[in-house]
């Protein structure tokens, strides 16, 4: 399959620039698109030469896509898993799309069948944006794409902080976004699985408004000392973006 | 025993204006003075009418003096611990000083032992400002006073959040302040003794630099639910205090 700019656009489809080493994404408006969070890991997150990389609940694979290009210099190869049809589909079109059928490889099956999916291999890295929302009551379709991406109807987040602890090397690093108002469960579930978290950075939309993101760096069997960094906020008063913001959307 | 204008000092002794309802604080300089940290706890401390309050390791009753003067209007009784005798006795002076003795009272004592000072009291409000320093290897003199106060050396983390528990009423608030490298550790003994973390606030010296303080409210058997509140941010880039921290200083 080649996709170039005569590729013609299914259903809900749509083509969006990255705005990072002139990559494009191809997004179905019908399950989840990418949002600021997908950014902000994908600038958080910390890549070595020679690094093997999972995303775990990898969508339409913006995470690896956008790793790959603030790190465009970095021999790393990317795995992200999709449990999703659509979103699956979607991710290997991007892959191809990008022209990086050589760096990223797209698995489709749950997380929680990870070593039926990639035997024992071990990453130096794995990377998560996942669903944020453990009430899933009052969910009017259990099944829709955008439900299964948000809501943790077909894994939990104690699913991924186990399998991530399982396929991560000793010394391994975990990058993940999440909301504040779940650390102390995050903090709980990474502590019962060696993960320890080493750094957090708290996000919030204006300087003077609570935290609604987190990111947060953990480390296999690491020693415990935790690093907080300073704020970052998304938003000056007059409702521009900051000049951080504005640099993570646009570093190559 | 009055103390008044006329009041000589001890040696080593100091007398501070707490700019706070009039209130002036005795200090001494051999012991642990008072720092910022007494002022953004002392703030961030939530009284109700009618509450009785525990501070502990009150060292020389700045806790309960600070919230006592910003919210002067409020019927709170307040008692404060203090292992070092130094302190007590300075902390006693103190109450003094500022006729405050029918809201504040002293007990000397470890905290180990609230059940053998205190019986079966069970509080609206435990305060505390404990050592920070869990590594006490290399202390040149581990009986001096101000090692005492700082070093976790007459009583551990974990002996202040189980012992506030204890002696917490369910649904009473817990106000701390603490280092935010320790803050897996203190979210781990806090879910242990079941006072659950329900907001925290990072404090940053500057708005780009990392957190070096962080105040957390806890809650007995409260509901799993974390809010963090926008940073708190000590200086600004000229390196005059905020606004913020002023109105923290100077409010009564």
């Amino acid at each position: 399959m080649m996709i170039d700019k005569n590729y013609e656009m299914g259903e809900n489809e749509r083509l969006d620039d990255l705005q990072c080493n002139g990559y494009k994404l191809l997004q179905n408006t019908a399950c989840f698109c990418f949002g600021m969070d997908a950014v902000l890991l994908s600038s958080f997150t910390h890549v070595e030469e020679n690094n093997i990389l999972l995303d775990m609940c990898t969508g339409n694979g913006v995470i690896p896509i956008l790793i790959k290009g603030k790190n465009p210099e970095k021999k790393v190869h990317y795995t992200g898993i999709e449990i999703q049809e659509t979103s699956y589909i979607l991710a290997n079109k991007n892959v191809l799309l990008n022209g990086l059928s050589q760096d990223i490889h797209m698995i489709k099956g749950n997380v929680n069948n990870l070593k039926e999916l990639i035997g024992n291999t071990l990453y130096d890295v794995i990377t998560c944006n996942p669903p944020y929302m453990n009430e899933n009551h009052g969910i009017v379709n259990p099944e829709s794409a955008k439900a299964i991406a948000r809501h943790e109807i077909l894994c939990t987040l104690e699913d991924i902080i186990r399998e991530a602890s399982k396929h991560l090397k000793v010394k391994g690093h975990m990058y993940m976004i999440h909301r504040p108002r779940r650390l102390v469960e995050l903090f709980l579930l990474m502590e019962q699985y060696h993960l320890e978290p080493k750094v957090i950075r708290m996000v919030h939309p204006y300087a003077d408004k609570d935290a609604n993101m987190v990111l947060i760096e953990a480390v296999k069997c690491g020693n415990r000392q935790l690093q907080t960094l300073p704020p970052l906020i998304v938003y000056n008063r007059d409702g521009s973006y900051t000049d951080e913001l504005l640099q993570m959307y646009n570093e190559k």
